[in-house]
C-alpha cells in the first residue's frame, strides 16, 4: 500500500461523501419543505447526481484498490472500512448505470404517486408503482450472482446476516407467545385514555416540544434540527449534522411527543459515532435493526416509563391545564401505555406493535415468493389485519397506504423494526445492571442513559457487526426472550392479569 | 451544427443545472436550518461540488461548441443563450480550478465568521475575511484580461453594461436632489409611528402572514415555500420551485410584512419566466437591478400604497386589536411610509433607502481603488453615516456588520438595489397607463399587477438585456427622474412640504 494509493482512496471517500451530503440534503428538503410542483425538475436532476455517485462508488480502479486494502493493510479500522465498502459495492457493481439512474427516477415518481394516492385514498394510483418497485428490486438482485434467495438478499441489505429462516424463528415466537397474550389483554378491563385525544393547539404542542422536551432530551440545536413532515424520519450528514422531523396532530398530543423521542434516539446514535469515521461507510449505524433499537429504546424503554414522566408531566399539565389538569400522573402513564388492536403502525402501542410488523413481514415474503400479488394487496392487507388484530381499515390511507417504505422500494426493512425493539430489551436489561435508569430520568439526567448507549453501542458506528455489539454490550448474542418477557411482564401488571 | 453537437450541448446544460440545483438547495439549507456545528464538514464538500460545477462549466470542448452555436445557429433563442453562456464563462475560464474551490471554501468560512462577528459585535473577527474576499475578487478579475477597471468588472457582474461612470451619474443625481430634500423632511413635523413598534407575538405574526398576506399575494405553496432566516432572501431552482425567507421581529410587526412582499416579488419574477428557458442561463432575472426592481415594485409601489392596505388593514387590526384597534387606516399608512434618518438599511424607508446604498457604493469604490482600507472600515462606515444621515451606530451589528453581502464577496451588488428601485418607478408609471392599479389592489386582484409585470418584464428572463426590457415595457431607456420625482412628490405630500 503506497502513499499514492492511500491518497487515492481518501480522495475517493471524500468525493463520495460530497455526493452523499448533497443527496441527503436534497432528500430532506423533498420530504419537508420542497414545493411539490417543482418535483419533476428536481427529481430528474437528483437522479443524475445519484448516477454520478454510483459511477464513483463502483469505479473499477477503486475496487482493485479496495481488494488490496481489505487484505493487506495493517490498520484494522481501515481493513474493516475497505471490507465494508467492498461488500456493499459488490451488491450493486453489476447494475448498468443507466438502469440505476432510471431506478432513482422511478423511485421519485413512486414516492410522489404514494403521496397523491394517500391523499385521495386510491390504492390503484399507487399500485403500478409498487409493482414497478418490486420489479426493480428483483432486477437489481438478479445482477448480484448471490447464493441467497431474493428475499434473503433484501433482508441482508438492512440487517447483515439476518435471513428469512432466522426471522421466521423470531416472528414465530412472537406469534406463539404474543398473539394469544394480546387476546387476553383485549379481554381485560380497558384502560381509560380518551383524554389523550382531546384537542390541543398544535402551536402550543410545538412550543412545549421546543421549550421542554427537546432540552430534556438534550437535543442540541448546535448539531441537530427538528422540522415537520408527513411521516417522521431522521437523516444526517455527519456527527454534527443530524436532522429529525415530527408531525403535530391536534387530537393526539402524545403522537408528536413519542415520535420526537424516537427520532432524536436515531439522531443520538449518529451524533455519538466516533468522529474519526466521519465521511466513511463506518460512520453510520451498523444495521437498521440496531438503529431502531436506539430509537425504540428512547421512545419506549425510557419515554414510556414512570420516572420519565415524573420529570416531564407537570410541565405538560401546565401547558394544557384544561386537558390534563385533573388527570393524575398514574392515569396519564397508564394511558400512554394502553394497548389497542388498532390500524396505524406508527400510533400502535408497544405490545401490538410487533404484530403490525409481522403482517408486513408476511406480505413481503408473499410478494417476493409470488404467493401474493400487488393487484389486490389492499384486500390482502385488510384480511391480515382482521386475522391478527381484528380491525378493519375504512380507507386505504389507514390501511395499505399508511407507510412510506414500500414507495421507495425499501423491502426487507420493516422486519428490522421488531428486531430493533427486541435488541433494545436486551440493552435495557444490561443498562439497568450498570446504572440507576429510573433515578437518572427522574432527576433530569436523561443524558446518563444516552452516555451508556454511546459507550456500549453508538460510538462504534459500523465498525463491529450487530452481533458483536450485542455480545460486547450485554454478554450474549441476540436473545428474543428479553423482549417477549418484558412485554408480557409489563402488560400483565398494567392489565392486572 | 449537427444533431450530435446539439445533444452534447443539451447534455452539458442538464449536467450544469443538476449541480446548480444541488448547490442552490445546500445554500438555502445553510442559511435557514442547517445545524451550525456541521458547517465545516458541509462546507468542504460544498466547495468540492462547486469545483465539479466549475469543471463542467469551463470545459474547453464545450467552449468551442458555444462559439459555433452563438454565431451559426438560426434559432435566435439558442444563439442568445449560447452567447450569454460564452460571455459568462469567459469571465472565469482562466481561473485555476483549485483556486476556485479554495475561494468557495474561503467564502463559506467568511460567512460563518460574519455570523459570529455579528453575534458578538466584533468587526475585528470579520475583518480578515473581508480583506480576503476583496483579494479573491481582485485575483479573479486579474485572470480576465478585461479592459474594464477592477470595480467596473465587479459592477458588470451584477448589472451587465453598467459602469462606475454611469453609476456616478445616477448617484450624483441622488446626492444633489435627495440629500437636501431629506434634510427638509427631517425638519418637518414628525409622523407618529411609535405604534408600529409595540410588541406583537411572532407566532401570531406568522399566522397572519400565512393566512392573509401570502394568499393575498397569491404566493402559491404548490411552487413556493417561505422559511425563516436571519437575513431574508429568495432562491430558486426552476419555474416551479421558488423559496423565500423572512424574519419575524416581535417589536416591529411591519418588518416581516414588507420583507415578505419584497421577497415574494423576487419569487414571482423567477416563477413567471417562460418555462422554455428552465435549466438554462436564460431562466433567471436578467440583472440584479432588474430583479430588485420587481421586488421593490411589490414592496414599495404596491405594498406601501393606500389601496393595498384598504384590502389588508382590517384583518391586521383584527389579528392585533390591542395594538391597532384604535389606529386609523390613514395613521397606519402614514406610519409605514414615515421617513427617519436611521441605521439599518433593510429597515429604511423608501426615501432614505438610496442614501444607505450611496454610502455602500462610495465605500466599495474606495476599497477597490485603494483609498479605503478594511482595517478601520467600521470607523469609515460610521463617519459616512454621520455625514449623510446624521446617525451613529452604537454596535457593529447595527453598523458595518449589518449586511451579509460582503461576507460572500458580493462586491458591486449593492448599487443595483438603488438602480432597481429606480427601474421600478419607471415601470410603475407605465403600468398605471395600462391598468387601474389602485382598483386592482383594493379588490384583491394583486395578481393583475403581477400579470402586467409578467407580460412586460418577467417572462423574458435573461433573453433580453435590461435596457431592451425597459424600452419594450416603458418606451424609453433608463431615466432616473421617474424615481427621484416619485420620491419627492410622495414625500412632499406626506410631509406637507
Amino acid at each position: 500500500m503506497t502513499d499514492e494509493q492511500l491518497k487515492q482512496y481518501n480522495d475517493w471517500k471524500f468525493r463520495l461523501s460530497a455526493y452523499e451530503m448533497a443527496l441527503g440534503l436534497i432528500g430532506i428538503d423533498k420530504l419537508t419543505v420542497a414545493p411539490p410542483a417543482g418535483a419533476a425538475y428536481r427529481d430528474e436532476r437528483t437522479a443524475f447526481l445519484s448516477g454520478e455517485h454510483f459511477s464513483i462508488y463502483t469505479d473499477p480502479a477503486n475496487l482493485e484498490l479496495l481488494k488490496v486494502l481489505k487484505e493487506e493493510v495493517e490498520d484494522e479500522d481501515i481493513r474493516k472500512e475497505a471490507d465494508t465498502y467492498y461488500r456493499d459495492i459488490m451488491k450493486i457493481v453489476s447494475i448498468p448505470k443507466a438502469e440505476y439512474v432510471a431506478f432513482q427516477r422511478a423511485t421519485d415518481a413512486s414516492y410522489d404517486a404514494w403521496i397523491e394516492a394517500k391523499q385521495t385514498n386510491e390504492y390503484k394510483r399507487f399500485e403500478p408503482h409498487l409493482k414497478s418497485m418490486i420489479e426493480w428490486r428483483r432486477k437489481f438482485c438478479s445482477y448480484r450472482n448471490s447464493e441467497l434467495s431474493l428475499y434473503d438478499q433484501l433482508l441482508d441489505n438492512y440487517e447483515p446476516g439476518m435471513t428469512q429462516e432466522a426471522y421466521d424463528v423470531f416472528f414465530n415466537r412472537i406469534r406463539e407467545r404474543l398473539v394469544p397474550f394480546i387476546d387476553r389483554v383485549s379481554e381485560a378491563d380497558a384502560i381509560e385514555d380518551a383524554f389523550l385525544f382531546q384537542s390541543c393547539d398544535t402551536v402550543l404542542q410545538k412550543k412545549w416540544t421546543e421549550n421542554v422536551l427537546l432540552p430534556y432530551l438534550r437535543f442540541d440545536p448546535d448539531w441537530g434540527y427538528q422540522n415537520e413532515t408527513e411521516h417522521p424520519f431522521t437523516s444526517w450528514t455527519c456527527e454534527n449534522d443530524c436532522r429529525t422531523t415530527t408531525k403535530y396532530l391536534e387530537n393526539n398530543v402524545v403522537s408528536s411527543i413519542f415520535s420526537t423521542i424516537h427520532e432524536t434516539g436515531h439522531a443520538w446514535y449518529e451524533h455519538n459515532i466516533d468522529p474519526k469515521y466521519d465521511g466513511t461507510i463506518l460512520s453510520t449505524g451498523v444495521s437498521s435493526g440496531m438503529h431502531e433499537s436506539q430509537s425504540r429504546f428512547c421512545e419506549n424503554y425510557l419515554g414510556r416509563s414512570l420516572p420519565f414522566w415524573e420529570a416531564n408531566y407537570p410541565s405538560l399539565q401546565k401547558q394544557f391545564p384544561k386537558q390534563f389538569g385533573s388527570v393524575s400522573l398514574l392515569q396519564f402513564m397508564n394511558a400512554v401505555n394502553a394497548s389497542h388492536r388498532s390500524l396505524i403502525r406508527t400510533e400502535a402501542d408497544e405490545l401490538t406493535y410487533p404484530i403490525h410488523i409481522l403482517i408486513r413481514y408476511e406480505i413481503e415474503k408473499g410478494l417476493f415468493n409470488g404467493s401474493i400479488s400487488t393487484e389486490q394487496l389492499d384486500r390482502t392487507w385488510d384480511e391480515m389485519y382482521q386475522k391478527y388484530l381484528g380491525v378493519h381499515a375504512s380507507t386505504a390511507s389507514e390501511g395499505i397506504l399508511q407507510d412510506v417504505h414500500w414507495s421507495d422500494g425499501s423491502f426487507g426493512y420493516f422486519p428490522t423494526y421488531a428486531l430493533g425493539s427486541a435488541f433494545a430489551a436486551q440493552f435495557y436489561s444490561a443498562m439497568r445492571r450498570d446504572i440507576d435508569v429510573d433515578e437518572a430520568l427522574r432527576s433530569n439526567r436523561y443524558i446518563d442513559c444516552i452516555h451508556w448507549l454511546k459507550e456500549h453501542v453508538q460510538k462504534y458506528g459500523a465498525r463491529y457487526s450487530a452481533d458483536e455489539i450485542l455480545r460486547r454490550a450485554t454478554g450474549e448474542s441476540f436473545n428474543p426472550d428479553y423482549y417477549i418477557d418484558y412485554l408480557i411482564d409489563k402488560y400483565s401488571r398494567l392489565y392486572q392479569l
